[in-house]
């Protein structure tokens, strides 16, 4: 199993003890959060960017590998990837960089997977 | 003058002030900033939605400000602003709804000086 | 008009804009952010406590001065506030002083509203 | 040895190294940050509730774990810590999901620990 | 009165009243906080172009009037400033530019003061 | 090989393969922040304590990491590391602990590998 199938199958049985344990507040939340990428206005797929580099801003690296997996699906390029990682370099600073390595580094492995 | 001519103003002065007295990597950095946001691969609108987003989740008003009045002249309409702020929102969590207050606030005037 | 009564005028407007301006994700955001501070297993002024000390480490004076409001409202005590502002700041270092005496000079305007 | 216990040695040996290595302001921060959540117009309970929240919005596990901890022995119950979480998953939103995902698998932990 | 003596009165009279209300834990921090910056291995200089650039970083626009105060009273030149806050502004990222543009207008206004 | 041996191999190839992938913004970035930490009005010793100190307060361990290795090859000292470092704990308060925890240890680590 690569390091992504081990992400998702992590984040997805860690997500159902989550809702297993927690009341309705958290549970509404998730929902809204699942609600707020589907198609409209704006496209699922500029939304997923936007995801991204929100949580490229704010430097979580499980939020930036989330919303690489759904940038793939949704047929981002790697220059559009590229441009969207730097407005949030340049937005962000150097303090992000460890998270660009860590952010091209899945990409590449998501692009493996693929071929 | 309207706020945002106000805000347009002081941010020009300003800036020429911190060129004039900053030395070749404040130069340099600004020089960068406006080249990010260049259309390429990504649209010019696309790029200031993200510019917009990961200012508001990184909780930066005169960030915001700046971008808004980008996204008014690259024609993002209410309900793409919405949609996107609302990645924002979910994102960045409550502690950004001051932000949210302020950002359309300054959209719905950033119309009134269009019509 | 004091300047907290001006605050909560400027803040209820404020979100009737953008309430007439958001789509169904910020609406059902608002409410979710509603519900959370009612009375269940903690009480809610232990919430609002939470709600403040949160807004305090996150640095957002808007944030702040509401859930000093609230905790007024709900019989937080002089001694009982510089507690859960003394956690706010060795949890969140001098970086929040600035927001501490802004929280002060709100918590005394609170008080002599009240007297 | 359990992961918790695993973390608490590790803990308490790098600490002892902090001390040794450091002079006196980091040694008084120690201090000062220990008597931050004695008992007082507060309880120790309510204090390490508030810790806990202001580092999940902050998103420090290991600060979240250590809080966990010292819930657990406060006699904190599950739907009291879904509350607690609740206002901290809200407040800080959705780039605190991971972090929310790890405090759980913590807790439960905990839980299994005392069985 | 210039903006920066307002600044200095302003924050004098309001740490006033926050020591008077707050306990001994605000009490010992403003004191740890003042031992912090005292010459040592690292000099006085230094340490507060240390704070400074964490302000700048951390974007607190108090905080960094207050090190600009005091890195002017140390003998800080133009140059170094500019060196100083271009380390902020590459870690930090545009995002602290709008901070960028105020620190360097108190500068400027911090050396007329002293013409 | 050791901790640091390895941290030094996985950045260098990780930033090699962050280069091959981006286009110039990214590219121009690197180049500004390798620009930034040369000897000019203040020596890169100084430099690299702020870049610590920066990146200690935004709590980022590669960062840390990195900006420990320059600052001893600069030949800082314990007691100057210890100043430096207390300053951002102060300013960045307990959140930081952790990153203070590793940062000892990196260092530690520094000196037995110079030994």
């Amino acid at each position: 199993m690569s390091d992504i199938e081990d992400f998702e199958k992590e984040r997805d049985e860690s997500n159902k003890k989550v809702l297993d344990f927690s009341g309705k507040i958290v549970k509404r939340y998730f929902n809204l959060d699942f609600n707020t990428y589907q198609d409209g206005a704006l496209s699922k797929k500029t939304k997923e960017l936007l995801g991204l580099v929100s949580s490229f801003v704010l430097r979580c690296d499980d939020c930036i590998s989330y919303h690489l997996i759904e940038c793939k699906k949704q047929g981002v390029t790697d220059e559009e990837l590229d441009e969207a990682l730097s407005v949030g370099l340049v937005v962000g600073g150097t303090i992000a960089i460890p998270h660009l390595r860590r952010a091209i580094k899945t990409w590449l492995e998501l692009k493996d997977n693929e071929g």
